[in-house]
């Protein structure tokens, strides 16, 4: 091509354009006639190309994605070549001849494609990861819903704190993996623009119209620069940190969940077809799937690394560093998210709970003391120091005592560190001493008491029903502008060459 | 303290409580007493608190927050001790007894405390940056604009590609930095949310009233669920993110400044108060400064790396791993990104550029070929990829021919390649192969042309406008907030006390 | 199998199994193939396993191994499945029933299984890089060695220096990148160890001969504690760590290689069939590959950073989160890395140096600065300091003075800042301003002198051949293993059953 | 200095070369001082400088060196200054006059004196963070040695899996430990290599004698390559990545004791005095030095990829990027690294095992069933995967079965899924059954046998012996080689003035 002359060397070719061209045909060439359409339908717009020409190039470009959609090879397969545009634009000239074939590549570039190529991909694998993400938050929602009044250990540093529910745990975890989903979902605007026009990154000056472009290809907006068009792939760094966020929120859940599986705890656990066992231990159900989610769920933090590594140091242009190295991580970052993401909402809907071993575990681990404290400021008005000070003593007593017992002895202990004498009233002191009497109480500074846990959830759903409605008008507008840009072709197709001079040529 | 019956192991106060206060004494402690103050008067206005009570506590509050202003030890140098809350508390007892000095604990942890200072300074500490930042862009877009009209050659993969202006470049740098710190921007909302009330992570049964503590504390809303109150820090990754963001972005910006100021460009230079020589190579002027920024603006990469792993598989819960040391890193990543733009901002106003060294570049760059290929396609009406076979030719030529050269060296390129003859425009050749007049012409597609330049720079300056209003508004909601708390401790101290029940004695 | 009543949930079997397998038939069956072979000769050696089981095992296996070889389906394909594992031990089952079938995996597990297959897997493509690294060195040595007197300027932040050589400088790029490969190399023992006998992490109670079965796979030795044995996965971080030392040595000397290749320097090109033109702008001529170099050759890092988090907190036992997860990202990054270096051999076997362009740029940088401030000090007997001072005052005149010139205006400028006056020697003088003479006389220090330069490659070829001669020794070794394994295979299925008891009953 | 007319830019100062010079002070000065020492030492013997100014110049280093181990401030304060090398030749200058007072600088350049100093300073800090290494690792092997006999629960995915002993999972840990130990000292090599002579990266004409420099200083050799010298940081990413190793092996171990100190399996403990207790929750006992430790043993893994980061696409030379700004982040992973093992040392020392709550664990966690199927495999003939099928069967009854009735079950079982019934030794299930039989037969294969313990715990200690004897060889030689270059230094400045020509003049 151009000025070269001589195909690619032969190690070029097997390790750089031949297994390149193997993951574009299907995961570029959709696009890239998406495209050629759109800038095609502009440029007949803006009378920058002759009708007829201009028809010729749609009915090719409808041609291949029909054969395409049907799973045919498009591009043939040579023996050595520079990559799929190039083979692309071959099949134009090889139907309408070198002139009429090239003719639609006029003020536009691999640069302006390319960057236009993985916004349009990245979109839409978007929609889908968020669609997955809702849905596990659904899972979770629902299951804390039904563990509102599930009382379990809350635990600190893995050591039993205070009783809370597993409704208000989960109601915990949902939370920040709602705000990480609206956080992804905040970089769409930011990924949902057209860099077309932008050409090799210094605009032309051919009259284009680039926002009609954007909207035949469902974009919210143009990119104003045109370095920064071609040069800029920021919003890869968004979508993984959001991903990296979602993958470290992940493991911490999924070590909770695994650490209330194992036999020590015993709080949950999950039918066969969701365990394994072991080859040689005959014993074993492992729930080693949360092993799994926890690995693929941080390949973002990879991804992101070497999302960021790619760019440092790279000139502030179109860089295949950037453009296609440093961007290639974001695909399998995306696939290992929503894999783990899939498989948690698994693990969350067959979750099996059990609420008796819970309630056992609660029996002898003193997450009581606090409501304990908390009984002697309120109705007996020590200090908050001083009645701590007097339950850490009382809490090395062996546990199990009934409550005229603790009574006794909390009554002595608060003589030996108290101001002066109190009489414990009993009945709250017992219900103090209550589990459940203790999370029902919770119900402020956003604690487990079921009905504080129900609202939390009321707004947690709230907002997941306007994400979901987010993504459901991203989707319609990328339906709306595919069907948009087919209108438009389809009118080029069918109309008669109209004979007039183009404005091109007035320039 | 509490359950505990010795002071720490020496080894462990050598390591971890004792280089830990050293640092919580000016970096956290002004927070700590904003807080406590916060939660007493909330105490006072639900009569979770005596009012003499409220009124003691907030006067020792006042007191020590006055000599911690003017420099005072306030804490003592105990030999041993357990941190910066347990010395704190103590000098309320010290002053009050143990009853009323240890009564403002009630309904809060230190785990909520915790979680609401890191959120407090960081929201100051990003006002500060994006008040740099916002100081870098101004200094960007006034070069910018100023050389609108400065030739240069655009670079693709280093080697010439088009005429652009310095002026463009630098609209298409400025855009993704203006993007950036508008992402940056974005996470302050999830960053301004108190946690306050969330006590360890269970709530309380004490009637706090949550939205009173964040207001007075400048909050923009509380966080619903005490669970995620005190175990999530994902805002931290949204803070490195965009400041890992910021930090390759400048890289790319000062690796091309470094490249121009090089011998081999002369593109630009700096005066002597901004470049280094060498001890031993007398003649040399290093712009050593670019690879200081290059240095310092990538640290958020390993703090965000720190951060996410330091977060992987922790539980979900309040925990030393998270809250203490994977929250660590960003203070050191916030100090070397200020850095960074504080450096970049002083490089970019003391910049001199050598516009006729840019335009000399140009002189045999060969960067008006597209432009010659689209003059083809627009005057002559070939197809875009003959024209462009035609002109790839033509540029193995020598450069520097005259337009009558060119015209009939063209002419015989065309009848080799095209379908007929061309007889070639030489006054519009002429034009083409004009750098300036091919930046004038680069209006669409977001190019260079100097009008269309300015129309990107307006339109970033509108957005850093909005930006610096945002900024200005969160520090007066943060002043404001502070007023209100004084006024509130003040009446309280002024108060008579009232000598009614507590509603705390009728929970 | 075993305690599970029921096949995976089809959710996991599609995202888990179902994709495992797909790579394992490939990566996996071959060493597992191995493996078993050797597990079972060591069995009938140790009198675990009946001589006529044995022998039906060994002859099954050779079966599938021949099968396999010939590109058979070997495993069928199930509609579900648990894995490679288990598929394999069912064709057993199938040829040689229940009891027979299923009597191999005495004495081991999945657990030490995988962890020996992956340091089987691992060890060749080590073998394989390394010496595809030692091609890569051989065509830099032979550069340098050819351009030792291609004089050119040295750079330091982007400034001409000093004179030096291409070949010094590829000589220093050299040793690096050989430091490394010895480092790489220097891990090769660390990966060679068999962990067969461990099982599932707590050894066995049958007397197996874990050095036997070590010596029939080509191990160096065994794994002492079977936790150990199972837990631990460092030799990855060992392995991506020289990688990404690699990766991060060649995006320099890339970087280097791209910037001298550009208009701005033009020392050196590529032919046609190495560089890529732009589809719009027909004058382009770009070095794109050491590009794509640098972007597959910092995978490592990211497959570091997910190595390495992905262990962060996982329990110290056998673990899918590590043995599985964490250990999936060394393959991609080792063929990455391998690219790179194919790749970047190529680019340096084909390179055209430019050493006309090299000199004229030498003409006016100042480089020789540094000389002269040392022939003051040498000749002329001034301090360092006042020399350095003088020559700095001289470096800001015009370059290309003759010697006359230059004489007479340093002594002038000597006058000035030197404690008496000089009467510099010309001839001497005119040799320090001379590029060629500098280079030649950089004889000490590791500097450029050709002599020097020829010094440092031939003991950069030494070590090379002597990582040659390690690499082959290992592939020797793993070649006699297989031959060993297969005599002694083959022994046991043409010996006729013995009859006897086996010692395991005894035990 | 030198062609520049202004000290720095005030901003430049405030934020580069002021804080700067604050760490140099303390960090750099002390071996700026030995390697000018040494540096002169050797331009003396090299008849390179006249014997009276090496002497002026060598009594000012020993006064400044004595001024500074006294706490002196030796530098002054200037207002501005360009960094710390320049200070430092200005006390020479005031002291000894220009003329004497630079002369040392001949034949280098703060190059290859910054890449010396930080390979000195490495030195040090490995010697010393690998004799901490050491001690935890002693703590680990005899705590491991006391606790051979102390049967436990082995875990694979958090399940109980089979019997095994606390010493013998210790050994697997310090096994890896000890590993990694050996990886970090064996990089020692690589880093105690003298760059001095390399001047600015291109060497010298001068005829140094870089091996006296080197030995005088304590390196085993130099860098052959001037450029490789001084634009290298390939050590650092060994050093890091060893640490890093080391860091994700601590939080796995420390991980498994935090979970085995929980109230849920309560394991093990500590005193008090390494305890937390909670502001709030007056009952809590937190191991969270464990936490603490797990955060400092990963900071190696940002301080890895800045480091990378830093320095991917640096040109090949000289850099304050790489130099300056890559190198930074090793200080404070080391001195991470450092605090993590010293508290973990303490940990173990202080340890508190429960072995009848490990052992009350065994009771009915099932962990003997693998010996269960190996008893049917070895005593009564069964193929493994048919006695495995059975003990999965029979390890869904109820725990706590006697001999007798296992034996009956076990029957029933097996003439269910076996080819013919089998009479099952009662007293061999029996033994079977018992965990501590489990643990004591488990000598093969690297198991928990005590007596196999045993013998991997001599391994580790001859390992951990020969590491300390390299590490104490290392600091001899460095104390040799202080007291070689005090003699030196000494001689000269002892010596009368000689009078003679310069072999330097002659050159």
């Amino acid at each position: 091509m151009g000025r070269l002359s001589r195909p690619p060397n032969p190690t070029l070719f097997r390790l750089v354009y031949g297994p390149q061209l193997a993951s574009d045909r299907s995961l570029v060439l959709p696009y890239l006639l998406r495209i050629d359409a759109a800038h095609v339908v502009m440029l007949d717009t803006e009378r920058l190309l002759k009708r007829d020409v201009a028809a010729a190039l749609l009915r090719v470009n409808r041609e291949i994605a029909v054969r395409l959609a049907r799973g045919h090879d498009v591009l043939g397969s040579p023996p050595t070549h520079r990559g799929l545009y190039m083979l692309y634009e071959q099949q134009y000239i090889e139907h309408l001849g070198n002139d009429a074939g090239g003719a639609a590549h006029v003020a536009r570039s691999r640069n302006d494609i390319n960057a236009t190529v993985a916004r349009m991909r990245l979109r839409e694998e978007m929609c889908g990861l968020l669609s997955v993400w809702c849905a596990l938050l659904d899972a979770m929602r629902s299951l804390a819903d039904s563990h509102r009044e599930t009382v379990m250990a809350g635990f600190t540093h893995l050591q039993p704190a205070q009783p809370t529910s597993f409704g208000h745990y989960l109601a915990g975890v949902t939370s920040e993996l709602v705000r990480s989903a609206e956080w992804l979902a905040g970089t769409f605007d930011c990924v949902n623009c057209s860099p077309m026009g932008a050409a090799a990154g210094f605009g032309t000056s051919f009259a284009v119209d680039r926002v009609q472009v954007a909207e035949l290809l469902g974009f919210r907006t143009i990119i104003e620069n045109s370095a920064d068009a071609v040069a800029s792939r920021d919003y890869l760094v968004q979508v993984l940190s959001a991903l990296a966020v979602l993958g470290t929120s992940i493991t911490r859940f999924a070590t909770d969940l695994q650490a209330w599986s194992s036999a020590a705890y015993g709080f949950l656990d999950w039918p066969d077809d969701l365990v394994s066992t072991s080859s040689i231990m005959p014993q074993k159900r492992n729930a080693f799937v949360l092993e799994t989610i926890r690995g693929e769920a941080i390949h973002s933090i990879g991804a992101l690394v070497n999302t960021l590594a790619g760019m440092k140091n790279a000139p502030f242009s179109n860089s295949v560093e950037v453009s296609a190295e440093a961007s290639a991580h974001v695909w399998p970052a995306l696939s290992a998210g929503r894999k783990a993401l899939e498989l948690l909402t698994l693990m969350v809907q067959q979750i099996e709970i059990r609420p008796a071993r819970m309630r056992a575990f609660l029996g002898d681990a003193g997450t009581t003391m606090t409501a304990v404290a908390d009984l002697l400021v309120a109705r007996h008005g020590l200090g908050f120091r001083v009645a701590h000070e007097a339950v850490a003593k009382f809490a090395a007593e062996p546990p199990g005592l009934s409550a005229a017992d603790a009574k006794a002895r909390l009554e002595i202990i608060l003589r030996e560190v108290g101001p002066e004498p109190v009489i414990i009233d009993e009945g709250a002191l017992a219900i103090a001493l209550d589990p459940e009497g203790c999370v029902r109480r919770a119900t402020y500074g956003g604690g487990p008491a079921p009905e504080t846990v129900r609202r939390q959830l009321q707004g947690l759903a709230r907002r997941l029903e306007q994400l979901r409605a987010r993504i459901s008008r991203w989707q319609q507008q990328l339906a709306d502008a595919d069907a948009r840009l087919d209108a438009a072709a389809d009118a080029i197709c069918e109309s008669r060459s109209l004979g007039e001079g183009l404005d091109v040529l007035d320039q």
